[in-house]
């Protein structure tokens, strides 16, 4: 008998894991459950979709039929999943059941929604799917004057994106700096004055109070003030949906989202559900540099995440280790880019950390079309063991903050990384001495000052 | 007392020693003789200067005075070193000597000139210092056919920026492939083809014979064949600068250069010399890859030297580890890039290899810009230990080498690698998933077929 793989959910991971199932077994039956109406997109890449640097139709990588033609694959869309029973092992899609051998859970985030006065007004936008994308395209024709509510990565992209359509664009941000969780306040704040000769408005320290206006949102309130406005675009930050894996008992872990284990298995009461697998948005995983669980909530941890999980749904043996949980934004014209914990969020799990600061070129000093490149490397206190990195390029950041990535992924101390650490040279593309290693230098010198 | 420090040699590694020896020793003499008119400039951007794209100043970072007024140091320029007297600690310099405390050698490298016939004719050009480059400068003047012998990095380099500056240029290389040191024939071939399509043309298993003319170069011959030219500009490789070493009667290791300790330390009679210190391509060191050891020969590895050289010649305790040598350059339109062995090299060697290699992009597939990437890794094939991986890119391989340097390295098996391996990600930067992940996956598929 042919093997029953049910995947809900479209999203990389889901759609990575169904591919990644029928690879490993090709016999199988994969059939996959989306409430979307599209599938295989980015959704990273909406905010460069509204400023029309691309259209939407270049964000599809593939649509239903070809799944079903090209793989052979089922494909549901706009199928609402409202049932999954564990000990029949079936799911429930209008109204029809379906058998499953395995099923994989990548059923994502839901962004979520501060519980304030005016929240569910018109013109108050979340960014998740193509949908809500052109619900924005459709809405910035009538508007002048956006707020952005949260300065993550994502309310910065649109922010820009916003900007650059010729909109009046103002960020408010409860915390005193933006990127609070992954970057640090140094860091930050540079980014922030790039964005601010972008034309972009700050106000920090300003959680959002209400949201006003005669069924459209007019105005809203963060902090003290008051900022007119004629569309809010909720960028407050993606909670697991957790909706299937409580239909399934399913241990929810201390950070709101399905506890799973390095063959991403999920728990149910303490113990491993064998035929059930997640992926994506809905997981905390192991982090490889805190003491507790962590959510990547990236596009890349996805599609890592959903290769194992499809690949073992079908029969196989994967598993996937501990998370750094890199990341990288074009912001402007600077590659903004961070791996591991920053000092923010280590301080909040009790590690004491130094950190190095470099500053330098992305080419050699003298050749024409050279950035400005800041790497900053953070280690702990104690052990001297590299937990987090940031930097800020005019170009080329991606590399070099995998590299660091690595070393911090295997727990690697400060000093050998900077006896080890030898860069490709050659004068369009770095300095004689990477910046990174400069950065290495400096975090080594810092740490011989800590008193132990 | 102040310590007397003499470097001899004003290259990126010995004025990197003298500037580090300052810094550790504020209070030391620090002297510098080198037989060059400049100092303190990069070699490696001579062929951009050529074709125009920067001009001599440019690459002189700082001059002769300047090291004197802000850094406190003498630099005696156009000047020989005749003897070194080792019991005594005395240098010979135009007639003058100068004691020493610590002496650092930084003499780099020569040349390679083939014992052919007619090498010493006019227009016959080697690419080592600025006025060996203000040599071909004024020879292209009345030069309209250049031939290029050797194929290796600086070969290509050249090659391009006489073919830019409107020159009719042949490369010939005796091996059946360019870049046959560091890079194997498959990605060889492409990043030939490439230049082929930029009218540069090449004439492989093609040992140079003999050069011939009345004087000045008129042809030469090249395997069987005859090239009409103007000039010859010999890419042949260098070899270690020994002449201050003999002196010394420093033991020469296996490689012609000498071998150096950790602490950048040379040997005499198989005993560490404890107040001498050498750095760069004089040098031969630990390989982190190879069984024997290596010669890096690069820019960063210079600088790495001599900072270790330079603080240990002023009482400091630096290491240097093994080197894997990454490298880097870009080529026309692409980024060529590679670290630790090639699959070449490595069965030199005696050790057996697989790769694994992928194609992809520089960017995610819809993202405008994006550049074909292709990256192939190399493991041992009895113990799936990285040795070696290359690259070809229309952007950013220098920080992504950098990633798979800092794994190689680390002696880290091809399957912990993949396991561990974690990309940063936006649209703008790489694809979901990087090439250099999916190059290390394919690695780890074909080691499966290796039958141990």
């Amino acid at each position: 008998m042919a093997r029953n793989i049910i995947v809900i959910g479209s999203g990389a991971a889901g759609m990575t894991a169904a591919s990644a199932a029928k690879r490993t077994d090709p016999g199988a039956n994969v059939t996959v459950f989306t409430e979307d109406e599209h599938i295989a997109y980015s959704p990273c890449v909406i905010p460069w979709v509204l400023e029309g640097k691309l259209k939407w139709k270049d964000i599809v990588m593939h649509d239903a039929p070809f799944y079903s033609k090209e793989r052979g694959m089922t494909i549901h869309t706009r199928t609402k999943v409202t049932g999954v029973d564990r000990i029949a092992k079936k799911v429930t899609a209008s109204g029809v059941t379906y058998d499953y051998d395995s099923l994989v859970i990548a059923t994502g985030g839901i962004v979520f929604r501060p519980p304030i006065n005016g929240i569910d007004k018109d013109n108050v936008f979340v960014v998740r799917t193509i949908n809500d994308g052109k619900k924005i395209e459709s809405a910035m024709k009538t508007s002048k004057r956006v707020v952005i509510a949260g300065a993550g990565i994502i309310g910065l992209e649109m922010a820009l994106s916003m900007r650059r359509s010729g909109k009046d664009v103002t960020v408010v941000e409860m915390f005193n700096q933006i990127i609070p969780r992954i970057a640090d306040k140094d860091m930050a704040d540079r980014v922030q004055e790039h964005l601010e000769t972008l034309g972009v408005h700050f106000a920090l320290n300003s959680p959002v109070r209400s949201i006003e206006g005669r069924g459209k949102v007019e105005w809203i309130t963060a902090g003290e003030k008051r900022y007119d406005c004629d569309m809010v675009i909720l960028a407050t930050g993606v909670r697991a949906n957790l909706e299937i894996p409580m239909m399934l008992g399913l241990d929810i872990g201390e950070l709101g989202a399905v506890a799973a284990s390095d063959t991403m298995r999920p728990y149910r009461n303490g113990k491993i559900v064998e035929d059930v697998f997640v992926a994506g948005d809905v997981v905390q995983c192991r982090s490889a540099v805190a003491p507790g669980p962590t959510m990547s909530q990236l596009g890349s941890s996805a599609v890592k995440q959903g290769l194992v999980a499809g690949k073992n749904a079908a029969g196989g043996n994967a598993t996937t280790g501990a998370v750094t949980s890199p990341w990288v934004s074009v912001i402007g014209d600077v590659h903004v880019a961070g791996t591991g914990l920053s000092e923010n969020l280590a301080s909040l799990y009790g590690i004491r950390t130094v950190s190095g600061t470099a500053k330098g070129f992305t080419r050699a000093r003298y050749y024409p079309g050279g950035k400005e490149m800041i790497v900053k490397i953070i280690a702990n206190a104690g052990t001297h063991v590299l937990v987090g990195a940031q930097m800020i390029a005019g170009e080329d950041a991606t590399g070099r903050i995998d590299w660091l990535t690595e070393a911090i992924a295997n727990g690697t101390k400060a000093e050998d990384f900077l006896s080890r650490a030898e860069n490709a040279y050659c004068p369009p593309t770095s300095m004689v001495r990477d910046v990174v290693i400069t950065a290495a230098e400096e975090l080594c010198h810092n740490l011989k000052k800590v008193i132990q």
